[in-house]
């Protein structure tokens, strides 16, 4: 029994592994996409979009391994919570994976034009939301549940964000209509910035129940009503 | 052991029905958020926000279900494939209903002004979209693989729908400023639209997983690159 523990321990080992590597190659996609922005590099915006097979293939490659042991080992307690919530947690992985991937192709369009105006508020989300990625994925690794809950208190401040950008960008396309195009390019981006701070929640919830067995998911909204995304 | 299984049969069906119940809930979320935007009903578009609460009660408590089986019942092979693929289809419900939540509120700012035209474009792929929605949960409760899988076809047609709809509304916001914050406005619908077809599509693949343990994801992409989402 303690040799079936052993071998158990070093499967979960093995997906912790390659989660983190899935982590890293996520991170590095958000972080090459808004780069490649901000120095209007279409290489490596294309470069991000080769990316995602990687992601897409370790997805894939997780969730076969957390079944496998699912079906054979048949975990309990803490070891089942770690492998339910690796699962999710490797989905929401692979949608920041998609969105740092649209990113990329809104920086494709924006680069075959002027610039519309210095970038203020994009590097500022970004830096936002890949600090919630970034700790939430160290939430994990560090079985660490206060840091995971933490990261969901910065969502509000990227949605603060959001709604201040699209209100920005509607004035420049009702100011002048040779700055729609560039400016719907621009909201792309914001958007699927706060689709990542919003998987970042989702991920630091997840490590919530695997340290404590709790699901934090969908607190009680407040009366303006969030989105409860 | 027949008497256990037997007990596990049970309880299986119970997440069963509880997963049609709030498929239920969701389609009927899609439908009523595209029915308020068309008779431009505001109290209708506000019920919809209200019923996104009674899904993610929903999505919790089936989460809980699957997961003390998991832990209680040890289940295997088939059984086991079914709760994981609840727990994954209960996650793009869940989404999907967001995403419902979300046309809800576009709904109510285009109420507050005259309409920019009549809507032809978002009709259409509102009717294809929920007809994939209803299709991938059809083909769980009938163990139909091959309409699982025939779902995502129809994701193509949806993306081009998008596409076209993208550049008409851009056209719409260049040609007259009065009309950029309408023409946002609609685009946020589409843009949800678009969603809901892709968590549609995940919820065919996770019906293949479940009826023939294979994972369908992320095909192989055409040379011209799609999204893979």
């Amino acid at each position: 029994m303690a040799t079936e523990k052993r071998h158990l321990d070093q499967e979960l080992e093995a997906i912790r592994e390659n989660l983190l590597k899935m982590g890293g190659e996520v991170e590095s996609m958000v972080s090459r996409a808004i780069h490649a922005l901000l120095h209007r590099d279409d290489i490596e915006a294309q470069e991000v979009r080769d990316q995602d097979r990687r992601v897409d293939a370790l997805e894939k490659r997780i969730d076969e391994e957390c079944l496998r042991l699912l079906a054979l080992q048949q975990p309990t307690a803490v070891d089942l919570r770690f492998i339910v919530s690796v699962m999710k947690i490797v989905n929401d992985l692979e949608r920041i994976g998609d969105s740092a991937e649209n990113i990329a192709f809104a920086v494709l369009q924006l680069n075959s034009e002027p610039p519309l105006k210095p970038y203020v508020d994009i590097p500022r989300m970004a830096e936002i939301t890949q600090g919630m990625v970034r700790d939430a994925l160290d939430s994990f690794v560090g079985r660490n549940a206060a840091l995971a809950l933490e990261v969901r208190s910065r969502d509000t401040r990227i949605d603060q964000l959001y709604e201040q950008l699209f209100r920005e960008l509607m004035t420049f396309m009702i100011e002048n209509p040779e700055n729609v195009r560039r400016a719907l390019h621009i909201l792309l981006i914001a958007h699927n910035l706060e689709r990542i701070a919003d998987h970042a929640t989702n991920i630091g919830e997840d490590v919530v129940y695997y340290l404590e067995g709790r699901d934090v998911r969908h607190p009680v909204r407040d009366a303006a009503g969030g989105t409860g995304e």
